[in-house]
């Protein structure tokens, strides 16, 4: 079974497909992001029957990485990277001093955030992943134990959609104060998720100008695996994290995986060993 | 079987173990490069019960990515990189403006080259890899098709090693030279490795520093893949590919997907399905 919807409540028909021993691959978020007791009654469903490469950077090999490293006992110390294409592009353009309504203007009007753009600059998005690293390296937190620094103050959150949008003048003055100081210590702005110690942070940082992530281009991602096998120097992957190809990709991918482990059943029309169902919902992740 | 060998020869009691049903796990580079009708062989004996992901990059997944996006039908139009920890130290030192002849003396104190640092400077390590990867993606190439650019002179070829270590010297200049020249023009010196339409080549290329390989750390690898879904940004992995425990992880990560695939038979004492056999040879490449 294959959810490519966006749909909460997903939990319970795919614990149902896994508990009949049917493979599951997610590009959807949500059922990995749902209270620990239900997460985990989804997980002792699922064995190694269940595949989410698509959540995290698309169809970059971010959780199959992960899960090799644990699976041939690294020591995984700490996950960090951009994992957001819209916020790494607004990123982009305050460095190139555009002002901040006009990015997230620009942004919207390229198709970049959702209708409403406080659904990606409230950086939720972006800690459902963070949260997602998190449980694949066994950590027990939910998502409200994420720390989440949002793009906009809490009051702006009850506006209307075209409220919102006629407001973001007033958070002009921030973003250059930020952008100028940051540039002062020879620093960029980049809105950063980071896994460490048992905490999970969803935020602005300042990077070097000499790090890596100060070097990705528009909308890629980059996510950095410290380790103790990769210590000095991390494992890193970096490109596009979003759109509809190369998240169709991630789920093939793990589609391939989930039907390379199994037999073929006599009279399986697929030859894959089994039928693929999919869950297609209003919009891919 | 698992050959972690620098071995010439290697190919026939590989073959044989696979013919017998055995999964294959290679460090080794040298039964991959071998003569087109012999690699047929190997390769029709295979299936996919022959792992080879430490042969380029070591514990970095570059193989799995490649086969990956094959497998889930991307078509990919070129793959670059740096592959050699080793000319990524020298590029280091130069940039640093050291000249050639110290830079490869600190390389083989550090242990970073083979005693006979020729080795290395002759591009052959990295032509092999390039190989690998070319024919990972159908390319029907020779190594000898491999077009490669030597750090040194062919006439230092026929020196004792202390010979030539004593003679780098006469190298200085030109490197000087064409170092500043790549300044001039506002890039730096990378040795890359290129796969693109058919065709293999190794050697250096002057890259603009704000492309990633001019971000690359020390003995840091990268590889980008450059295809139809991954265009205007290529797929890109980074981190150390070489040394001995990064090495090890990428063949037990081999190991542990192959028996993934295998159904415990009654007996088996190792549990994974299969009992585990080493070829160990003098140097793990």
């Amino acid at each position: 079974m294959v959810d490519v919807t966006a749909a909460e409540g997903m939990e319970m028909p795919l614990e149902a497909a896994l508990r009949h021993g049917w493979g599951v691959v997610l590009a959807n978020k949500k059922p990995l992001t749902v209270p620990l007791p239900r997460y985990r009654q989804l997980m002792v469903a699922a064995g190694r029957r269940l595949r989410y490469e698509a959540t995290v950077g698309a169809g970059l090999p971010v959780i199959a990485t992960l899960q090799t490293l644990l699976d041939t006992g690294d020591q995984v110390q700490r996950v960090e990277g951009c994992l957001s294409g819209t916020l790494g592009y607004l990123s982009h353009c305050l460095q190139e001093e555009m002002a901040f309504s006009a990015a997230v203007r620009e942004a919207r009007a390229r198709g970049y955030t959702e209708p409403d753009p406080r659904q990606d600059l409230s950086g939720l998005d972006v800690a459902r992943k963070a949260l997602i690293l998190a449980r694949t390296l066994g950590l027990e937190l939910e998502l409200g134990d994420v720390q989440v620094e949002a793009l906009f103050p809490a009051e702006m959150a009850a506006l209307s959609v075209e409220e919102f949008m006629a407001s973001l003048e007033r958070l002009d003055g921030e973003y250059k104060q930020r952008m100028a100081a940051a540039r002062g210590r020879g620093c960029l702005l980049r809105y950063v998720a980071e896994v460490e110690e048992g905490r999970c942070r969803v935020g602005w940082r300042e990077v070097g100008r000499g790090e890596l992530m100060a070097v990705l281009r528009g909308p890629d991602n980059i996510v950095c695996f410290h380790t103790a096998r990769y210590s000095a120097h991390p494992l890193v992957l970096i490109g596009p994290g979003a759109g509809p190809e190369v998240t169709a990709a991630g789920v093939l991918g793990d589609i391939l995986a989930l039907a390379q482990h199994r037999r073929p059943r006599a009279g399986c029309p697929s030859g894959l060993g089994c039928v693929v169902s999919f869950c297609i919902g209003r919009s891919i992740p």
